[in-house]
């Protein structure tokens, strides 16, 4: 369910006359990806020019802004502020004068060593004017150490710990790069001449590019008007991947392929693995749409049991909703999804989510099936019970908000008055992606396996510090 | 498909100290009827206060707004502007003072003697500011020999014909009104001490009503804080009842009872038929999302097909798209609907749709699945052709560019590009709401035949001449 | 000092091809006679195109808004709202659509008989929708007594009592009409074959037009593409002219023709009555900017005494302003006007104001020019006490909050803190303008006499009731 | 006349507690030195919060958001941007974290060693994400040479070349300071136990603060809520003063005291010894209002020719104008400045102006007073023809428009249509301000003599390549 926020979409395009327009089209793909600040920044080949604002792409963009800043390089950003300090000042692309000229960075994901690396500049004399992860990147690419040097650019991804999928533009190159463990999914697709590099695939299929391949962890691609360069900044293999489970779990779009697999199919074979894990006597199945839609599709199929619409989204609610009394986190999931009586009225209903974090929503929902007379209500959840905090670029709430921190099942099943509840398993949820072995995800929220260091006393905070606030 | 634009939704209250609230959150529920303006009307017994604007509910009420205009009686309106002059004056309620006090008025359907009405009027000396039917229904209630006489209301609502589920408050009273055809839905609600009155009973699902029965045609039903007093001002049975099938087929919420029926069960009825009538020899169903969900779980229930989900909806797309270029309606298709490849490549697909306007989307859509690879695309549309246009308030577009105006069923086939076209006939439509028998609906649109006569030469036309446009 | 709001600024013009553009040009130059709304109607020959908002004219329009309503006929309003009830609904113009078709009218002035018009009007079967004069004018034109005959138009105007100033538009004429005491003014000019109106010709000078005379009061002049046309809907003579002195003493911008002479001009030689009235030994002569300029150039001229600036004018100051404490009021005060301390710094400064309404302003600055020095401080006003209520169309504010209600000259003196005060006497003042005769000034807020009498009971809140609001 | 555009406004405040609020109303004092963007940042003692947006301090600012960055320190700036970069990530105070913790400037003037700083803080790793010289100084007091270093802000400010007032805000203290030259005012006043800094003291008079002293140039001076510290970062006359002219002709407001005297005396001062150099046989002496108020009472009172108000101005003219044909600027100019034709008709007038810049408002007004009759036009300038760029903060247009660059006198004479034109002499100018010697002012805009040294090649525009945009 909607309650982990997503971080960031990417998106670049080198070599096409409307590249401008075509980011444009490509971050309205990556939207669910981040609604609250989008941003544009275009080369003409000497000179970079930006247009960024806070709210979603349709509202951050004009025609005329888009003609403004038109030039045949261009790459963009959608964000969802991970910190208190979202503000303008924050919103990505960021773009510096450094001494090898202009140059814009984009990211998804999370340094857990950002702490460190912003001590050790601030001591060289950096300031910071934002408290993004990617100021500091532009920093190290500024750096004497790093700046116009040959290998420059893999010193600097050296130093940077966790994840990050990065797009860097200069008038006349646009970089894009992964962390060696490729936590965060971006890939390349080719349109005609051009090249084109996103978080997800399906900003390909809009602008009609075809999938060419990953970025693949460790390395660095070069895309200019000439074609695309590849370089790698670790060894192959010296890090093992860490594909993070939780895009196919909840984050990406089901028409999108990441790490290999198309997501849809993915969630279908978790309902799959969560109908055999976790079956049960009923008369239909549900899911709490639209997240949950692929899962329920694939219990119901491997289970036998129909399938059925009992939920109805209003698709109007959004983030200007009035919440007037202490009830209105309920009220808004209330207006949200409504249920169609005579579907679950004396029925047996398997309700599909494809997680659960807070369980407001899950819990507010189980009690309106009741209401309207659902004679069971048997919860299945397409991954495991979500315990611990992630450090590489998911959104989740403070750990003592989520519904299994310090719960049991059982305890989590009275919580939220079900049946039964069915968690698939870790193994199961591993299981599904068949376009990667088990053993190359992240699936830290879970497990409590870090796959990477996190610094000492590694706390978002450190970066919020003299936030500014900017309307 | 949403190419029919809806008209207009209706919520009213009496009796709850927090009617202002509640009519916001039915008008939220109602949202789908009407995206264009949004206002509310309220007395706290003595006189109205109204606010209304342009744009959606969530974006035309803030908190401080309804606690300015809070009362006991309350009602609101969504629109969907039917004609060029969409603008803040015709936005509804719409409100005026007259012999007997204030009075606002809202209204769904459309009248069809309204150019007479209005010349008249025009002829006693009323004035139009605006160009909406309402104002017709204020001038006849205000008129010397309707205003202050006992038959007063009955004498009024017998000049009008047409489609007219109305709204009338006064500063101490609510009356609900239908038309003695009963083209628009309007139901009547409880909660607590309060009566609550809707187009549709999704809006009593939400602030947790029950609903109690359905206005009836050619009633004028007195809503007070003392209860309801229901009176005629048709004989019961004077007309026949010609309810809107296109309320079934498209424009209702799923979950809501229209008719006496529940919207998604009459949905999966259609597409039950629809599969008895038009068998396909296919690997999947699947629906054009959101509103051919219903229907095409119908037809795979019935036909055995599995159900699959081959399109993903982009639920982020809004009025505000840019539009760059001639195929930009193509452009925003493609942007709100995707293709899960994997679901659909190699298959032999059917889609079921709700219906076919203009076959814009149809057509697209169609090219796309076969650009994935689909092997067959077997179109099935769970109502018959759309071939002529509606006078009682649904604003099809003109009928030049239905695209089944002389077409037959083969040469539109032909025209979108699929291997076979099946078309749900007249008689199979009207079976699936088993609340009513099939000669109780208007089925107008699709065969020509309308229930009241439309006065010679009417044109919508003759409300936009003096159309004042306001920002 | 700005503390009466002033009612509103008329513009029409036909026969010019930009005749929008330059009734925007027009409206810039009355801007000071409302900055509440701002409102433009124009036609191409068969309908009515109007645009209005809320703000000032710079903000309500745009290029592609004028562009939009472009047409060879155009006419436009300022206002500032006399009611509470100040919504985009009650900006001008109205437009309607009657028998006759459509009709625009804007108005400056207040009617003293409306209260008993719309009882009448209501009792017919109209419906009002706003809240202001306007509307009881066109339902007057609409009514079948006056519709469609010979001498509609003068038979309505004869039934409308106060003070008028109106501006008609139908698709092929203006008509400018003023009431037969010419309360407010009313001007005709001339651009090369375009006719002109305004309220005040300083609307000419901006657009190069000349000045060819006044609409007389009781004139009905109709204007098309061929030319004036005048006539009479009073006796000449029936009625005693009762121009509004204060439109010299305060209202009417310095630069414009009113009542047949210029305001500096008037306003010039009512600091000269001033200074024989009232002489006083001083340094110097400052005035309260903008206001008080020309009558301080005046007494300085007459009484040798040197003019100096000794207040200086923030001309940031506008409605946004934030109003934290309850001092807000002089908090404004003190932002708006600042002393130069140099100028005034042990001297006996005469400070010269064209009037005083609450006297707020005054208070503040007298006890800020003690505080930075001034030795002794002599307030000169250029007119006499504000007494009593304006119904002809000045929005003074509710008359227990006139300093001079129930104070007599000392205790305004003592209330004031200054060392001297004068008022200028009716005498005086009226004896200021040498293009009229003293007994054709209605001086009624200094007198009590009301030309036009008040009919009993008139309260504007009459027009209040049911007041609708609208965002 | 304002032609010239100003740079920025500065104002600080320690130790009240309404500090956010009084930086506002010190912002809206200060409003002409910049009408583009504002912003405030303040501390509650550990953090900076800061907010900032395009256009005037009554738009940028609402009551909540001052609420929301309440604390006992604040600092402001409006700025008027002098390059195509205006956007809001160069609006300031700008705000970074760097070693020493949270730090904010806000600058008026303009540096003269830019690029050469520039270059070598890129050398060094910097990152430069505005256009403006503030963020130069950030980078330089973050440098490891000065960062914590006993004498690190007396190092910073001896490398900045140029004018500078500057202002910092750490958590617990304001830090303000000028350059050796002093080019720009910066003041020190004291309200109760708090210390106030401003760019004018026109600002002190509103909060009702006293005026201290100037801060001097090459001082820092430490304010915290224990009281001041100064110390120097040059040596006591090390610099000759070169205060700017330019202030005192036609900047600073009026009621201002800079450089030791007040703005509308030292006008008079101009006004007065432009009479004796340029005497007229004329009837009466008028202003271009209102920056040439001061000047003409001066000349008129030393003359003994009458002063009059011949030009009425239209205080509604913003930036939202319209403008749509060529001589758009003209028409601009028309709306601002209407003449009172029965004042000059028919005699020879003296129109004394501060400045002429471009001459266009000039030329167009007199070519008005010529249409309405004047008889002879007599032009008085209260400085001499400015012929040469600015580089210490004023924004001149382009040296190729100035209308005293390559025209003699009686050139700029004719062009203007003048019957005769006075320019004061620089002597005569610099002898206007009793409070320094005439030495002591920078006049290099109209003597071409600057006193600082510019660094060879510069141009503004290095500061924007790149520059980015953010709507």
């Amino acid at each position: 369910m909607r309650e982990a926020r997503e971080a960031c979409g990417l998106f670049g395009i080198v070599g096409d006359a409307a590249a401008v327009l075509k980011t444009y089209y490509g971050l309205y793909s990556l939207q669910h990806r981040g609604q609250e600040s989008a941003g544009i920044v275009s080369s003409e080949g000497t000179r970079l020019r930006l247009h960024k604002g806070m709210g979603l792409v349709a509202d951050v963009f004009s025609p005329a802004t888009l003609e403004r800043i038109a030039g045949p390089l261009a790459m963009g950003h959608v964000r969802y502020s991970t910190t208190g300090a979202s503000t303008l000042l924050n919103a990505q692309p960021l773009v510096a004068d450094c001494a090898g000229g202009p140059i814009a960075v984009a990211h998804n994901g999370n340094l857990v060593n950002s702490g460190e690396l912003r001590r050790e500049l601030e001591a060289h004399g950096s300031i910071f004017q934002t408290t993004v992860d990617s100021e500091i990147v532009l920093h190290l690419l500024a750096h004497p150490d790093h700046a116009g040097k040959p290998d420059g650019l893999a010193r600097t991804f050296r130093r940077l710990r966790g994840a990050f999928s990065l797009l860097l533009l200069t008038p006349r190159e646009l970089i894009a790069v992964r962390d060696p463990n490729g936590f965060r999914p971006l890939c390349l697709g080719r349109l005609g001449g051009a090249y084109v590099v996103a978080s997800e695939t399906c900003a390909f299929d809009l602008i009609k590019a075809n999938y060419v391949r990953d970025i693949e962890p460790g390395e660095i691609l070069h895309v200019t008007k000439d074609g695309v360069r590849s370089e790698r900044y670790t060894e192959a293999g010296e890090a093992r991947s860490s594909f993070c489970v939780f895009e196919h779990v909840y984050f990406a779009r089901p028409d999108s392929r990441v790490f290999g697999d198309t997501v849809h199919i993915v969630r279908m074979r978790l309902g799959a693995e969560l109908a055999r894990e976790h079956p049960a006597k009923a008369d239909l199945v549900m899911a709490v749409p639209d997240s949950g839609n692929s899962a329920a599709l694939g219990y119901a199929s491997t289970s036998g049991i129909p399938f059925e619409q009992g939920f109805i989204r209003n698709h109007y609610v959004g983030r200007t909703f009035i919440q007037p009394t202490q009830g209105a986190r309920d009220q808004e999931v209330e207006i949200k999804l409504n249920i169609v009586r005579e579907v679950v009225e004396g029925k047996r209903v398997v309700v599909v989510d494809d997680s659960i974090v807070r369980g407001t929503t899950a819990r507010s929902r189980v009690k309106a099936l009741r209401e309207v007379g659902a004679r069971e209500v048997h919860l299945r959840v397409s991954c495991p019970p979500i315990r611990h905090p992630c450090f590489y670029g998911i959104d989740f709430p403070d750990p003592r908000q989520l519904i299994a921190n310090e719960r049991s099942v059982p305890q989590i099943r009275d919580y939220l008055g079900v049946d039964s509840l069915g968690y698939l398993s870790l193994e199961g949820m591993l299981r599904a992606a068949p376009g990667q072995p088990a053993d190359r995800f992240c699936a830290a929220c879970y497990s409590g396996r870090y796959p990477v260091p996190v610094e000492a006393g590694m706390r978002k905070e450190i970066f919020e510090r003299g936030a500014p606030s900017c309307g």
